[in-house]
């Protein structure tokens, strides 16, 4: 009998982490605005209800997974929110990519309900989630940590604390800066690629081995080849990542000029109506920029 | 009795190239221009001329390992250069990286001799050299690329023919246009995360498992960190490979801004004075713009 697990959140990422908790064999209670959205896992066995106060009656963790800042602020602090009924000593754990100052905020009043709070975002989008190989990075104290340990092996792999509340956070906000970079890479070499008359499949197979490889190339960049812009992680969330990462650099004062130029490029694909598309679109901006595509033959 | 060998460069690549030659039991002539770099090698048993002419008198196939166009135009074209004298059906492979359009008329001229030129660059960097795990880009015939894998095989892994005569080196482009921008992400990302007071061993830790992987963060980001700014590859010659990245995307009528703006970041290394450092000194460009050093505690 393993503590009993409260989901909060059943978007594109909560259901499959669901899922995963479930094949686990973790008791799950689990709430979503949309209550419609529930009926998949509410089939598998989890008990739905319909206020997060009810998710912190019934949990000794309360899992978040909603999309920004304000949505975590709402489900713990808002009415009927987690706050109103959490247990003495439980834990909420936010794994939505929120801003780390936000992040301290909540964490502090859940301190004063006797309650715990670590920060643990994921990377590896869908597929990740899917597979239960998320990366987690988690801020937090450490006892509170290794309890949540069995939890957290239900759905990602590489498992860190990297920090005090708001450390999870902001390590979250520096992979989004390597992953968006990363993948702006990939556009530019794919389509110069494509210009210069390159065959797309041995150019990738060529430069995957070694100092130019990366999960972006070999995993977007792939898909993007083949024509497949499907999400495993939306441009309109990573969009609304690298605000926060925008505007945490300038609250520690430093320029970011490479994640700032990537964040204007993705804004001409959110322009287009491409916002639910997969990261891997940026190719599309490069393809614009050089008329041509950059497809596999 | 393999193919005899003639290598020309013996510089921070050829010698360790050679070695490995050696060690896979090739017969090797080597020259050099500054004829004192070449001791080390001849101790080990090759045989040392004074011309690129002599060595392809010597040689079946003939490498060629120095830094730009001129460079391989010199040895090849030159005065007591290759051409001169090379052989009827052997091969000059040039793993220098070059224009591809220079290649393309370099490898005309040798066909006139009936002899065959295959353009193959590496990446992997000093490391890659010594430890015979390079990955080789190849442009020309099959038949030719097949004859030479024993050779390549003694100094690379990653062997791929990526098309005709100058796609070896457009490849390398390609590979180039990856490597700088990522290894930009990854100074980008570790000097935010040294302003926002995060454990930069631990920060690498979390995040190399999963999206926001790639060789530059786990090889070149873990050596900033700990200070170490000795070149696997140096930032003149990647600051050359992307003069020469910038000119092939004016021929084909491209942009490349994210290219752009590494090439010019790297310019305020070379204006330091920082020319014959590693390219993960670009890590200091942004330690100098944020106004903290990312290294590990």
């Amino acid at each position: 009998m393993g503590p009993k697990i409260g989901f909060i959140g059943l978007g594109i990422m909560g259901i499959p982490m669901c899922k995963n908790l479930l094949k686990a064999g973790f008791a799950l209670t689990v709430y979503n605005r949309t209550q419609s959205k529930m009926n998949e896992i509410l089939e598998e066995g989890a008990k739905g209800v319909s206020t997060p106060k009810e998710v912190a009656i019934s949990s000794d963790i309360v899992i978040i997974m909603v999309t920004d800042s304000p949505d975590v602020e709402d489900v713990v602090l808002g009415q009927n929110g987690i706050i109103d009924a959490v247990k003495k000593d439980s834990i909420v754990i936010d794994m939505s990519t929120i801003s780390p100052k936000v992040t301290k905020s909540i964490a502090k009043q859940l301190n004063q309900k006797q309650a715990h709070m670590l920060d643990a975002p994921v990377s590896g989008g869908l597929w990740g989630a899917i597979s239960g190989t998320l990366t987690i990075m988690v801020g937090g104290e450490e006892d509170i940590f290794n309890r949540a340990i069995p939890v957290f092996e239900a759905m990602g792999k590489n498992i860190t604390l990297t920090g005090p509340s708001g450390m999870g956070q902001t390590t979250k906000l520096i992979n989004q800066i390597l992953v968006s970079n990363t993948m702006n890479a990939v556009a530019e070499a794919l389509v110069f690629a494509a210009k210069a008359g390159a065959n797309l499949d041995t150019t990738i197979e060529a430069v995957s081995g070694g100092a130019a490889s990366s999960w972006q190339l070999s995993n977007l960049g792939t898909r993007a080849i083949k024509g497949d812009f499907s999400p495993g992680f939306m441009v309109k969330l990573q969009q609304k990542d690298l605000r926060l990462i925008l505007e945490m650099a300038r609250e520690l004062n430093i320029p970011v000029p490479s994640t700032s130029l990537v964040h204007q490029l993705y804004s001409s694909l959110e322009a287009e109506g491409r916002g639910d598309e997969g990261t891997q679109s940026l190719v599309r901006i490069y393809e614009k920029l050089a008329g041509v595509e950059a497809r596999s033959e």
